[in-house]
């Protein structure tokens, strides 16, 4: 770590004027769009990279691997040698990944090409993306609303075609989230699937609900090749957390064709989504059925409860691991993650493990749910869970209050994938909502759609849709996302 | 729950008489040898469950499952619906199971009848077997020593035929250690191949170094049809723990018919094996170098730091779990478990996730190491790791001393077998062992064959081998296990 003299602005201002030198060299790209989103940035070396490449085509007559030249940018979580993982934290400046992480490793030896990394909140525990190392990431279609987050910077690069392939994490929702509001395909593998190794993260250690690395895409084939390829290169050789689950070609080949049994989820009880996010569901809903698949009604049955164990998992601590980082710097807190962090007094360690005695049986009984809903047609289990990611889309910045729709999936470490389904438009604007708040959060979000509505009708906002497997079920999901997109497009 | 009135002792005494009737009802045998090792007893149950099966076979022709009429046995941690599983605490008694484990279930769907449990030492952590409860589990062959622990009920059981497979659980080398000791066969799977649900621990809900579930057998190709008929019913299915990786048989007649690369480390650096260990393992290797494997040495590096964080966790709710057992049944501290609980003040949640992340980089580091390591010969890295179980054989009552030769493996969540291999014998008597002891424990272990050896060689114990293999390999360990095995007999 160097030695920076004065306060956290100064460590601030030289990360903005290098990243600025950095963004520099290319001159011949409106960079203006774009620059919020990012925070390392390797140009220089991409293009050094990208000129080996070609020499190597040239002198070889073949790619050096699959993803050959692909750019690939990564959140701000990522070690890349030389650079900072500044996870937004001011603390974590000016102190350089001595190695790549294993993802990274692994991505160069497939060919891709690093570009840059990208903006997360500060703590990341939070679904939009602001911290004051780096700023405010906005969304592109409209600054005044937020590309969600924690992957924020990486959804909204992607959405404006400034990197082919990005990598986020996920604890919550946060490579979810981001993907539903810009429109683009996110997955959230099962933690064991990808490796974390060389990937710092806030709440390090605490691991009983993991955090899982994964894809953001804009089309579905480049999700599915990228995480083929990755498997096969056998991460667990490489990463100790992964396990040794080869890509299922046939489990992929089986739900492509089949006529699928699917769990339809449209309201968790807590917060109704917003018109335009059932629409497109049901309108999915309708194409299903239409094409021969049979949908079944699932319920939100013990969300609830697995919700506020996990909650508890993130603050067992009494806040002081996010607490260290943000005083380490200096930088102020923001509200939220002040308020995340003076939630409560820390457990003992024996209450800990109590904790995590109800999250296994939460575990357990949310798999004897899985296997009890069944089609009263066929008989037949589930094969995944259809459902919104999010009660809204994209919103204007920090107005998020809910994310339920995706933390089901972390507590039970499933495998869930969101694929864009349609759009916000005229269709939503027509009638009144008559719907009676419920609860502060369902109030919160009636009135965001009564006060937004307009203006989101008008951007044309994207709905995703979230398709979610049991633990380690990465090939169906991809599968029925799949099927899924065929009949949408 | 009932209410018992009076202290501990009087639970206990209704618990032996309960037992004493149930061992009452079967009376064609000698049942002196067996009862020290046995708690529940389900005679009258077994005796109607097998007249049902021959039922079902004389009115199908066919039998209900592969594991038809096998009498099994587990250790008192699984629930048998309607039974207590007492973990060897008072506390625990007159508190019947609502239902089966998932296991036990399972195994009674292969068709086996289930007909006792098992003892356990007190807290569990401890690699001998006895408690105030149930009292002090001997060994078969010497009524002075024991046959280990934790799952040494079920260990001293299988070596007198009093069942043809036993459940045992290890956390630290609670199956391979009886194992060992009694000349059985034992696997450790990785943690996530066998369902744990139903099957109470103590420290439970700590997770970060995992208890796993496996069996003990007296010959290799039982071990193997049970672990592959119990895997083929997808246990991922009905545990939430557990990882869909079906029974890979490609993997296993891959190594039972390949030359293989062997690591062999014939001593860990802190407490030197006894002679008759050390014996038994290099003729073996004679044998393997002479069927044309390679070996190639291992090192014990690592294990000590390894060996150091996992004892943390044991006692990072400062003996909390275990103390408040003991303390609600009112019974005696063990001086050993009385050591345990005091050994130190629990942590803070903050300082625990720090614990982890330590783990999380050792187990990368190994990763590596395991990478690291090849043969000279052919470039290769080994397949499996060849070494002692324990520094020594079943040894007088309270004697042991050091389990880092199985706890290594336990940390990193690898799959380990044992196998017998040999027995102590006058070859290990011939001459004087001149070892300078390295360190306290190393001292009593040198210390322990010179009071002892006489005697070891007259019983002529059980020398067995322990094979590891890394995360989730256990397919290839017992086919490694298979080979070795051959060459031994």
């Amino acid at each position: 770590m160097v030695e920076i003299s004065g306060g956290w602005q100064e460590k601030v201002c030289l990360k903005r004027e290098t990243q600025d030198r950095a963004l520099a060299i290319v001159t011949d790209n409106n960079l203006a769009d774009i620059d919020d989103s990012l925070t390392e940035i390797f140009f220089q070396e991409a293009l050094a990279r990208a000129g080996e490449l070609d020499n190597y085509r040239k002198e070889h007559g073949n790619v050096i691997g699959p993803l050959h030249g692909v750019p690939v940018t990564l959140k701000d979580q990522f070690n890349v040698k030389g650079y900072d993982s500044t996870l937004g934290y001011v603390s974590r400046t000016f102190s350089p990944a001595v190695e790549d992480a294993v993802l990274v490793a692994l991505l160069k030896k497939l060919g891709a090409v690093i570009l840059a990394k990208t903006n997360l909140p500060q703590s990341i525990m939070w679904c939009e993306t602001e911290n004051p190392l780096w700023g405010l990431t906005t969304n592109p279609s409209c600054k005044d609303y937020t590309p969600g987050g924690s992957t924020g910077g990486e959804a909204a690069l992607l959405s404006l075609h400034g990197s082919l392939l990005g990598w986020g994490t996920d604890i919550g929702g946060s490579i979810r989230i981001p993907a539903h509001m810009m429109g683009l395909y996110g997955l959230k593998p099962s933690s064991s699937r990808f490796p974390y190794q060389g990937v710092p993260v806030s709440i390090e250690g605490q691991d009983y609900v993991p955090s899982s690395v994964g894809p953001l895409t804009r089309n579905l084939p480049s999700l599915i090749t990228v995480m083929k390829e990755l498997i096969q290169l056998e991460p667990w050789k490489h990463d100790s957390r992964c396990v040794p689950v080869p890509w299922r070609e046939e489990i992929f080949q089986k739900f492509r064709s089949e006529p699928l049994t699917i769990g339809l989820l449209t309201d968790d009880g807590v917060v109704r989504p917003h018109p335009p996010i059932t629409r497109v569901l049901l309108s999915l809903v309708e194409k299903l059925r239409g094409a021969g698949h049979d949908v079944v009604e699932w319920n939100s049955n013990l969300h609830a409860e697995c919700i506020q164990v996990m909650d508890e998992f993130y603050t067992a601590d009494g806040g002081e691991d996010i607490r260290r980082d943000v005083l380490a710097g200096g930088e102020p807190f923001l509200p939220h993650v002040e308020a995340l962090v003076n939630r409560g007094q820390p457990i003992s360690v024996y209450e800990y493990w109590q904790l995590n005695k109800r999250k296994v049986a939460l575990q357990q009984a949310y798999l004897k749910k899985w296997n009890s809903i069944k089609s009263s047609k066929t008989g037949k289990q589930v094969d995944i869970v259809l459902m919104p990611p999010m009660p809204h889309t994209a919103v204007p910045h920090r107005a998020c209050r809910w994310v339920g729709y995706t933390k089901i999936w972390n507590v039970l470490d499933y495998s869930a994938l969101v694929i864009p389904a349609g759009r916000v438009s005229s269709l939503d604007g027509g009638t009144p909502w008559n719907h009676t708040a419920r609860n502060a959060l369902d109030g919160w979000n009636t009135m965001l759609w009564t006060q937004e509505k307009k203006k989101m009708i008008e951007l044309g906002l994207p709905v995703g849709v979230q398709i979610a497997g049991r633990k380690l079920e990465e090939e169906k999901v991809l599968a029925v996302g799949t099927v899924i997109n065929d009949l949408l497009r």
